[in-house]
């Protein structure tokens, strides 16, 4: 039984957070957020695959191999990539200074940083922003965390659920942004989750590594995969349950809810794509194996012809049954039945009478989805992504600016 | 000396084309292209590697088997794919009545369809304009024909050189469409090559394939291959060259210029792609192999974050970075150069302090270069693309009303 409750990443025991401004952005958003354990907490990570890191990923990705950390401090407008030597510097002095305020070791202390590349970090404003977070951390900051991590991002992202678990009650609470850039494996998101779970740190990692293929990674808002991405999970035990150590029910459970958590969070991220209007859930069914159905679920959900048709409602599925062939996976045309909604639009690869006022309807909702069965075995995928809007064009062609 | 002469495809020796309207795409736009030449000629032909083929497309692909072809007839406005057994027996008809009224066999006659997919072919109007086109046949109708196969194309695609081969003026013309789902290999493009140029079938047939790769392999729009594309190239011998049977320089002669026509309707295509507002060159150097060039240049090519921020005429070099990043090709991120024009953004994949005046009045030009150098190889690799702009989404949010 999983209970969605409120609170966010400070929902669970034990957790602080805060979001500040600083002024990288420059228009008093919030842009710096910091979440913290009272104490140490075993910590897993997954990282963008993109060959270019940034700098301040770059640190996260050693100061995690411990496998202990306190806090995660990340700063939105400046990603701190692409700046040389001055990056590595500035990440180190950000993990020092905030590891300083917390009265911990500077290993224990993860960064991110999250938006334009190339530019240096304006440090006497973060410097600033870092002093007022530690200052202003609270078992209620979960929400000014998850807005201070915001770039295009129109909402703040955060959900937090309540399990069982050897007899207490556990929580995990979680906060993400992404709003473009986004596409498996980590793009353009970051997502910080937090549990009062007591657990092994092996585990805590199989579940994360294992819940990640099927839920950020199948998200797409636009095929790009960014350079400062990264998902982090703290379980920091205070939950006090008497310790998740095998792969027995109790680990299930943990591992369903950590699913719920971050389905829900992939979909928001989906919806709140840049330019969307709309959240589509495209699925494959009957592939013949694991990595055709991937293939076929991917080039769907990145196709712009099939995107910018959902967003002009058009039940064009011709552009559908084009990504699917061209995707590399395996299928006979002849065989290819499309649905729009429950709507049949193609069986066996043919073209059907369909009633265009009902596709109509079914493309007009908030959420469209697409079915494609391929007959040709029994695997399936799934992926979330959105329309793809004139707001899309008019974000990006003057993001710096 | 390649000399650019007027005629399109009806420059070469012994070719006739015409282009009618009749009624396909009901808005009295030419949408029946016929292309004949007097005599028989050698033929070839690269065809889409979508696994989903229109019944066009699969009866050309059988026909040419014998390497011969008389003409090739095209409609716009309809796909001829994904209507079932209807559409394999009207791509019969409709080589069966061009053959009939040209005198010749059915197999000698191609066939090609462009539009939108899963809508049956409207026969009475296709029957009615193949025999205008076939009427209206005349040395003077390269244009009209290249009219006749645009879709959303504003502009029709033709161009036609004169090369001296074995002391003979050899001509090639050409005509091609391709405005949206363009990318490698063969996406929604086609074209039509004529020579009449006396040159064995197996050396027409390695010039072709040859020269694709490096040209019309190369364009990118949107990421997107289609079901029904093609590029067809008849040579028909009339300029009475003793004839090309050897890999010899009057080869290489005749290669160059094909590759020149190509490489121009290649850039006329990328320059015309759907909302575009600028031509960009995007090459990369220094790749430790050839897949690896290909990779980064097609990642970027592709990348809607780079080409929205080229519509905005932003020097945002952290988009080309991190699609290079993402591309799986190999480099070390601390080497990469990128230069927008001849304006070095990137060094040593540090961000340089640059005149962003400068940068926008490059960005402000019709033409755009990019070049990214890895400096991990000698390998290098090329492609044409365009910005991404606001009407690419109108074009296609409403493609089918």
């Amino acid at each position: 039984m999983i209970n969605v409750i409120s609170g966010g990443v400070t929902a669970p025991k034990g957790f602080k957070a805060s979001g500040v401004s600083c002024g990288i952005k420059g228009n008093k958003s919030k842009d710096i957020a910091l979440i913290c354990s009272d104490d140490i907490a075993v910590v897993s990570g997954v990282f963008t695959t993109n060959t270019v890191k940034g700098h301040s990923l770059q640190l996260t990705m050693e100061h995690i191999k411990s496998g202990y950390a306190r806090a995660v401090v990340i700063n939105s407008g400046n990603a701190n990539a692409c700046v040389g030597k001055d990056g590595d510097k500035d990440a180190k002095e950000i993990a020092e200074l905030t590891a300083n305020l917390l009265n911990c070791q500077s290993e224990n202390v993860l960064v991110g940083s999250t938006g334009v590349i190339g530019v240096p970090l304006n440090m006497p404003h973060v410097r600033s922003g870092i002093r007022t977070a530690a200052s202003n951390l609270s078992e209620e900051g979960g929400r000014d965390a998850a807005q201070a991590i915001m770039t295009t991002d129109l909402l703040e992202k955060e959900i937090a659920v309540d399990i069982e678990i050897q007899g207490e009650r556990v929580k995990i609470g979680a906060i993400a942004k992404g709003s473009g850039m986004i596409h498996p494996n980590m793009a353009t998101m970051i997502s910080i989750i937090t549990t009062d779970v007591n657990i092994s740190r092996g585990l805590l990692d199989k579940a994360l590594k294992e819940v990640i293929p099927h839920t950020f990674n199948r998200v797409s808002v636009d095929g790009e995969t960014s350079v400062c991405d990264m998902v982090l999970i703290f379980a920091n035990g205070e939950a006090e349950n008497s310790g998740i150590v095998n792969e027995d029910i109790e680990y299930r459970t943990f591992k369903s809810a950590l699913e719920y958590v971050c389905i829900n969070l992939s979909k928001l991220i989906a919806k709140d794509g840049e330019g969307a209007t709309k959240l589509v859930e495209i699925g494959i069914e009957g592939a013949s194996s694991e990595e055709d159905a991937y293939k076929a679920v991917c080039a769907i959900a990145k196709s712009p012809l099939v995107k910018t048709a959902i967003f002009g409602e058009d039940a064009n599925w011709g552009r559908i049954i084009t990504a699917a062939g061209y995707s590399g996976a395996e299928f006979d045309p002849n065989l290819i039945d499309i649905s729009i909604g429950d709507l049949l639009v193609c069986r066996n690869g043919t073209a059907l009478k369909f009633d265009e006022s009902k596709a109509k309807d079914i493309l007009k909702k908030d959420e469209v989805t697409i079915k494609v069965n391929l007959k040709k075995g029994t695997f399936s995928d799934r992926m979330w992504t959105c329309d793809f809007s004139y707001d899309y064009v008019k974000i990006n062609g003057s993001y710096r600016s």
